[in-house]
């Protein structure tokens, strides 16, 4: 990410997200208490992991229970989320835009996509998943009108260079992007490229390496 | 993830993965050299970082000109790629599984997405972007005769949980995750769970990170 952070490192910010995320399930469930052995094994980590990661960001009541499981829920919301809802913005609705958009209609209260562009006339003007659909042309108008500090960049990889301009002049704070071109923005606006590809290839190269371990 | 690692780190890889995807974008273009600050500024790294990645897989023919972008190329494809293309399935051709596969289709070379699943009886038994799409049903037998070493978990997260055994079953050797679901499998299966919504949570925690320290 291209700014400067504070001290807690970005992988534990991953695994609280990921913690919480299991920790509302449990919640769901009824289940009050849950040890740091038992949330690391879901999540294919060590207990030691886990506790430092609570250590880090101040939180300790382990008891002979295991934490509880709705304190340390509200512990984690102070330290991710924001005090207002935090509006989202998807550029670019074809398959995985409306993917992404669908996934997270009604599932976050502090993240809210509540906007959507494209360029095709068969979906501007309309709402896809409860979410409008404007002109990529009014960006900075709806950006401002409706407060959204992030956009998710989902558009063909060819058209996302052109996006870092109009995205810096309607003071978007945040940028998740998903195409294959890595896209630089200004000091103070955070960008996370996080493309697809990338990923797998970086399965298929352990996958790779596993299997020539085993035959040697 | 879940398998003991070589020398090469994992962030390492990743980035040979993006350098490799820009090398290819030069040398469509007749870009025949490359300076390893001009690599780095594309992806938003120092040029430290870049010659140090390549250090460390034994490239080391910087000239006056930069680096040979061909030559590079054939350096990342020997440290990433198979001798052979691998095969990758994707279960749950919803719109994410459907955006997946629409972006790989002839893009990669040693890699390819050979088959889908599916258990909606409108998508089983058809072809989607060129592949065919099976009822889970059928998942050992098709990957076997299909010979799949990985496959693209895009199922609705509540059915995740249901596909670990078939996928350890039928010999699956590395496994993507993009569902909420985190999953669990045996040593000497690679797994990377890649869950959307933690990345966003990261990019929010850190936008929130920004304004306060500007408003301190």
């Amino acid at each position: 990410m291209a700014t400067v952070r504070n001290t807690i490192p970005e992988k534990t910010i991953e695994r609280l997200s990921e913690y919480r995320r299991t920790l509302l399930l449990c919640h769901k469930q009824g289940i009050t208490h849950i040890f740091s052995h038992i949330l690391a094994g879901i999540h294919g980590i060590t207990a030691v992991q886990v506790r430092r990661d609570l250590m880090l960001i101040g939180f300790s009541s382990d008891t002979k229970k295991g934490y509880d499981v709705k304190v340390l829920i509200d512990f984690i919301n102070n330290i991710l989320d924001s005090e207002n809802t935090m509006n989202i913005a998807v550029i670019g609705m074809g398959h995985l835009g409306q993917a992404i958009t669908k996934y997270f209609n009604g599932k976050r209260l502090k993240l809210r996509i509540t906007a959507a562009f494209d360029v095709d006339p068969e979906k501007v003007g309309h709402t896809i998943d409860d979410i409008p659909c404007y002109h990529m042309d009014d960006f900075e108008e709806v950006v401002s009108a409706n407060d959204i500090s992030i956009v998710i960049v989902s558009s063909p990889t060819k058209v996302a260079a052109r996006l870092v301009l109009p995205i810096i002049n309607a003071g978007i704070k945040g940028v998740l992007n998903f195409t294959s071109a890595p896209l630089n923005f200004p000091q103070g606006i955070v960008v996370e490229n996080y493309d697809i590809t990338t990923i797998l290839e970086k399965v298929a190269y352990f996958v790779k390496e596993n299997e020539e371990n085993t035959n040697n």
